[in-house]
């Protein structure tokens, strides 16, 4: 049973509250921006391709609902959208590179009037979100062949059917190998301080009758002295040019542990998630998070309250820990560098 | 202010429970075995020394209630107690060593009477208490050298006043360092699932006035690639006769974090953690916990029901990657091996 993240239903954004799951699966039907902006900024939809998405609906919402005829004023207003739901969060890029596409559709059709430029916007917008479904699935396709017969993977965070509008970057990976018959399974790190990996893969794992097994995220190394974990498979928030790649916080940790291991790590990630105006990981910026993520558990405290916390929301493992970068235009290998120029000139 | 973690009070074992910690500071009257050993099963009372304390605490509680005066039933009995308080926990060597500490007693005046037997148990419990206070400051003083002023330090789960009588073993180092007037910081990783981190060690460190930032574990390594972290100590729970330590899920990783980062790592215990029949790892138990550790935080679910969770308490960090063993007789460096038993022969 397919999972529908976000979609676009009747003027209005649909999307799944993620910090309900996995006890209530519930759908917000959003017609505001405010209700979008916080939706993001908490991580009611998360995931860098899903933000993307969702940023690119908060434009065309913004769009339809716009009342005058005013060309200059309808610009300055989608404007004005797009540098707001860009505050939302700052390390996924795939956020900008969707407003980036939403606003190159402004620019591209100078003298078109409102209501052309609408339609032009929300073709814009259902096209971001069909290549999402297109290069995930791609994406997929190509992962799978990574994927051994009676392998065992380990993964991070959330990169599922979750992250994105309804399959997955490296989850997507998995349900390929599982559709090509493959059998395997997987091990989740419940990826602290949010627990999207207990929260979100287990839960949709699970849906998709993958065998799962939860584990905290200091428990990866045991698992990899064992000799129990084939390969790393987790996504990205942001792809520097050079292929180093941001990601939820502890993928950084895993990769390290994998190479001293001797497992590979595979970053699954569309093109929309790479940021080629970054020379390497320098020029990614990093999400710091509220100290009570940490100290407190859905409102149950777990630390002292004057405590301080350090609570960095990605981390960015550098190239030479990455085995390959999988993306819907094939497998990228080292030197990434030269390869992501080639892939995607 | 010193914290008394587990003391001897008219007859019964006085203990924190470290369970309602950092929200309630509550102490256990305990006059019965069972309650010691849920205390023990359910960490109440945690820490490799401090339950080493408990243990022949728990033997001497025994011997005090005992109304014969038939020498071979007391005898029986208290090895029908040993065997009982055994079964509570299987990681922490320390409990073994104290048992059979206590057991010697018995062994070692066969012609006693009851009365005389009891005075003897009394004083080797009261020894064993001793001798932790003591040996923690030793370990403390052998280990502040290793403290650089200004430094920051990391440090895993709780290996402080809580986890011993009242000082500590890699806290301890932090306190003596702090008692010759060295200013220093530490990260304490939270320690999951049960977050004795959190709860125990940025509560003692903060009691004590030391600068702590509490961080998720998959965070040190981030502060690793920063240069933030100048060394890593750590605890045991058992330490094989050629080094290997047996510690809090979650050291394993933090030692390969370590060594790829070129920072020192530090293992802080008593001779009474040392397992000297134990070749290596691989004769080292490794104790796994119930699933709901990890799904739940008390009582709030944030995983599937029937997802499968693999919870081992402990991991192994193998001796290659010690810096150095700090005890009460001094510091071994390697080959652990040898010094080890240099140390202690």
């Amino acid at each position: 049973m397919p999972i529908r993240t976000i979609y676009w239903q009747q003027g209005s954004i649909k999307f799944i509250d993620q910090t309900l799951l996995p006890l209530k699966f519930k759908y917000i039907t959003c017609s505001d921006l405010k209700t979008l902006w916080e939706a993001i900024k908490n991580l009611r939809v998360r995931g860098a391709p899903a933000i993307g998405v969702a940023a690119a609906f908060g434009v065309l919402l913004a769009a339809e609902k716009y009342k005058g005829r005013d060309l200059q004023s309808f610009v300055q207003h989608l404007k004005d959208v797009c540098a707001y739901i860009a505050t939302s969060r700052p390390t996924a890029v795939n956020l900008f590179n969707c407003l980036n596409r939403m606003n190159d559709v402004i620019t591209h059709y100078p003298g078109e009037s409102v209501e052309i430029l609408k339609k032009l916007l929300k073709k814009e917008a259902l096209q971001i979100f069909e290549e999402d479904r297109r290069d995930c699935r791609a994406m997929g396709t190509f992962g799978s062949t990574l994927i051994k017969n009676k392998g065992t993977y380990l993964t991070v965070c959330n990169a599922g059917a979750l992250a994105t509008v309804d399959y997955g970057t490296a989850l997507g990976v998995f349900y390929a190998a599982k559709e090509k018959g493959k059998k395997f399974s997987v091990y989740a790190c419940e990826t602290r301080p949010l627990l999207q990996g207990a929260r979100l893969t287990a839960w949709e794992l699970l849906k998709q009758k993958i065998d799962t097994t939860l584990i905290c995220d200091n428990m990866a190394a045991t698992l990899m002295k064992q000799g129990k974990i084939d390969g790393v498979f987790a996504g990205a928030d942001r792809i520097a040019s050079n292929g180093d790649s941001a990601n939820k916080i502890g993928t950084y940790s895993l990769a390290v542990l994998a190479k001293y291991h001797n497992i590979p790590l595979y970053i699954v990630a569309p093109f929309s998630t790479f940021d080629l105006k970054a020379r390497d990981e320098r020029d990614i910026p990093i999400e710091e998070r509220h100290k009570e993520e940490v100290t407190h558990f859905r409102g149950v405290q777990s630390a002292p309250s004057n405590v301080k916390v350090f609570n960095p929301a990605f981390d960015v493992t550098p190239n030479r820990l990455i085995t390959a970068i999988v993306t819907e235009k094939g497998i990228i290998k080292p030197p990434f560098k030269m390869n992501i120029q080639h892939t995607f000139r």
